[in-house]
């Protein structure tokens, strides 16, 4: 939360620029209906948010509990209209500790929500959370708290937010259920900022327990309240973590970011589980994958390129791991002589992931690792590289029958994955020199034995995560192979005229984020690490 | 490009990793008839490469030259498809000077593009750019040098990728052409890496010159061409440098990256200018902007919130500065009193994307300024904001007669910017408190004059880059507004019950990344910092 250190300085910028409110005729713009129209809903707006500045600062009271000696120190605030401002310092929930010394015993405001609160008699205890962060509070009946006072925050609604003035106080016994352990708030004052309605479609105690029972749809159709839980909290910063490494990782090696475009003129690739828009007069098409457009750009001398953007998928498939709408972390590059020269270059990108994860993301690790228990995630520096018959040799052995140009299967790719652990200990590798018969058009073939080809899959504990290879940057050959693919060429025309002027050769990769999250924190489904997840049954919110 | 640092590393696990080609048969997946298409495929894709690489290391002899001292030394090289790994060192261009004596008289391979060429005699000076890097290669008839190798470097097309070795030599006369101006290479090998046809439907030197007369759809048809050019190149790093300046200003603030759903269940916002999708068996809508689900985002607790990503707007209007699909870069953040802790938040973001730009890409500017000559950014620190009335107010003493509350027209918003920077000396601003009418309905109403709201455009040499305001974070006030401006509730119900459960009071803005880049370097046109526009007319290449 942005807190107001420089009042003096907003203060004084609103002085300076104060202008008295003009009232002005409307002009060409708006007719004079539409200007009456406007002036009335004006009008109607103002009079809703003076209703609720009136709502005042204080609640009804109740006149068997005598004088209220609150008076002014509780109530519903009005509505926070940014009328003025305010020269309050609101601290933050994590910095209340008696370790952060020069706070204790002092009268401290904060802001936060209502977590839970239970009264006793006189008393009433409440938990105010902020984010993942969660504060003991204490009310108690006094010489400066009424008993109006105490029902008043007993009545508030859970997830309601409030400001809280109260004494920081050290405690002796942990306060187990609370991130702050050994301080608590007395509480002076009491406002609630904005409430909540009474009723919860989904409680937050419940969808944060480990054994929870809450089913997945509940959770997604909450999805706001379901977000609030402290691993949300922390699987979509870590989500946020794994796009920064990413990037920064990209950047040191001279990568340039990029953007391409959503809307194409054809359905590429084979034009299976694409989506359809209606583009003005014609259709267009949602793109699967930045394939074209990344390579384009290095056919454009932008030598190393990467992009983050959405990516979209018309499989009607509602499995644990797929999405209609992800986001995707592209890469691509020209290389010199062999394509290994990438392979490595995305090895070492996860590398700098897992290192960076493990290094600064512990606390969210943790975090989720209570609700969601999991091994920790091993991986080796350099990655491990297998080739494809070596992994086909490792599945004939512990008797899995496929042919060795066989696609892996689901299952297989699983059983590949615990095989690979158990004698390397690791759970990110790399598959290479896939069969060329399992692979997109634009795989370039292995020189050296014409089933294969020069591209790879990665894998998180078993899970495919990251496919990518050379590609051809020989316009004949990919005339050639385009044709073998039964791709009408005139679709794809732009994209094949891009290596007819000279091309590098180069190859890429691209990286399901909501997929290397899901594995890095060994969750079971991918809507778990997909804020608002896209799926054949829900566009919804 | 990635050198080849580590050819003894690649060797070693190459040997090490090295499995003999085993054939195999297929198994489950795929059909025998798909199988024999597939494997009869391979063989062609395997001839074409043969051929390739059996286009060899020399080119046809003319008898009439007499003896081929230069044999093995030119030539086409077979494609590049990873067949080994070569122990090369390739040095860039940028790196070839005097000042890094360490080059000069050294033997150096390099590998870039043939810019252009002229054959005189037994000589043939060209030039190979690298990017925005340009040195100039002479090639005489030598005793190892033949007339036949000279003949045949004549011949390459241009924009065709070559492999050169040479001696750096240090010239007296600057060459005033290139990048590279104190050295040129004395070219001993010559190999065509990947050769250009040799007409090119757009000529680089004329893409490059200022007063160009290659229209925009030419460009934009031939967009891999075009983007080869020194301003290209120049533009898009610095476009690259927006978002990374974007991020690292609001990382800083403790911002965390969210990503949001592209396809939505409902045309937000009203309906109108929305793309429609097909989905599986019902229609969906491309999102005009991550606008809900950011703030759903702070619903849910994320407190500050960016998001970089596609927005999409079914406008059919074809001007300079409006594309169907653009990157919008989106902040959202909770504040304590006042919107102005926003507005101010997000002119220091400005502030800094600014001296960032200033202070590390200069080389880019500069660049671009030769093509496209522009005044320089001016900017001050802490940005200027100015309330609307006061931007009503300069417009009527220059002349202009508008209403109070009338929206600005885009000839007004240029005027008022010319205006502003006329009296402050800056080229950003921040015009504050918008008229009610003209904003969004999730607009927060202003509460000292109802006819007025808590929102804000900031432009950039008088022309509008972010639109922003505090929203109503109060679901009845949102209701309310909503139904005034004709929405039909149920389509936005997820949006309006995340306020249901308390909410921060927040606010935000939406910036629209091209067009920051373009007012930035002063440009014309849009399309000039979209990589591969998307408007009414085009959706290719």
């Amino acid at each position: 939360m942005k807190r107001l250190k420089s009042g003096e300085k907003f203060s004084k910028m609103a002085d300076k620029e104060q202008v008295p409110p003009v009232d002005g005729v409307d002009g060409a713009k708006l007719s004079k209906g539409a200007l009456k129209k406007a002036e009335k809903a004006a009008k109607k707006a103002e009079i809703i948010a003076e209703k609720k500045a009136q709502v005042g600062d204080t609640a009804p009271a109740d006149p068997a509990d005598g004088e209220d000696v609150s008076q002014g120190h509780y109530g519903e605030q009005p509505l926070i209209q940014s009328k003025e401002k305010v020269d309050r310092n609101l601290i933050k929930v994590k910095e209340l500790s008696k370790e952060n010394g020069k706070l204790v015993d002092q009268l401290v405001w904060i802001r936060g929500r209502l977590f839970t609160s239970r009264a006793k008699g006189k008393q009433c205890f409440f938990v105010i959370r902020q984010q993942q962060y969660t504060v003991q509070a204490l009310l108690a009946v006094s010489g400066s708290v009424s008993k109006q006072m105490v029902k008043f925050a007993a009545a508030i609604s859970k997830e309601s937010i409030v400001d809280v003035q109260g004494y920081v106080r050290a405690v002796e016994a942990k306060i187990e259920g609370c991130s702050q352990q050994d301080v608590e708030l007395h509480v002076e004052q009491l406002f609630v900022v904005s409430a909540s309605e009474p009723r919860l479609p989904l409680l937050l105690e419940d969808a944060s327990r480990a054994d929870s029972g809450v089913n997945q749809d509940t959770r997604l159709d909450n999805r706001i309240l379901d977000l609030r839980t402290t691993t949300n909290q922390a699987i979509f910063r870590l989500e946020a973590g794994v796009c920064k490494l990413f990037r920064d990782s990209l950047d040191k090696q001279g990568f340039v970011e990029i953007h391409t475009p959503k809307i194409i003129s054809a359905a590429s690739e084979g034009g299976a589980n694409v989506f359809t828009v209606s583009y003005f007069k014609n259709s267009a098409y949602l793109a699967q994958s930045p394939q074209f457009y990344k390579q384009m750009a290095i056919a454009s001398d932008f030598n190393k390129v990467y992009t983050i953007g959405s990516v979209f998928r018309a499989e009607d498939s509602n499995t644990h791991r797929h999405l209609t709408e992800f986001i995707g972390l592209d890469l691509e590059m020209a290389f010199n002589y062999h394509y290994h020269e990438v392979t490595d270059q995305i090895g070492q990108l996860f590398v700098e992931i897992f290192k960076g994860l493990r290094d600064h993301y512990a606390d969210e690790i943790a975090t989720v690792n209570k609700q969601y228990p999991a091994e920790p995630f091993k991986f080796l520096e350099p990655a491990l590289r297998l080739e494809y018959r070596e992994g086909v040799r490792m599945l004939h052995e512990a008797g899995i029958e496929m042919g060795d140009e066989e696609d892996l299967s689901t299952p297989n790719e699983k059983l590949l994955g615990k095989l690979v652990r158990a004698k390397y200990d690791t759970d990110f590798f790399i598959l290479d020199k896939y069969p060329l018969a399992v692979r997109p058009f634009y795989t370039m073939p292995d020189p050296n034995n014409a089933k294969y080809s020069n591209s790879y899959d990665m894998f998180m504990r078993g899970e495919e995560i990251l496919s990518g290879a050379q590609r051809i940057h020989d316009s004949a050959l990919l005339v050639e192979r385009s044709k073998h693919h039964g791709i009408n060429l005139s679709t794809i025309q732009s994209y094949i005229d891009a290596f007819k002027y000279g091309c590098y050769p180069h190859g890429g990769g691209g990286i399901g984020l909501e997929r290397v999250v899901m594995l890095y924190l060994g969750l079971d489904n991918i809507r778990k690490t997909s804020m608002f997840p896209r799926d054949p049954k829900r566009i919804t919110p």
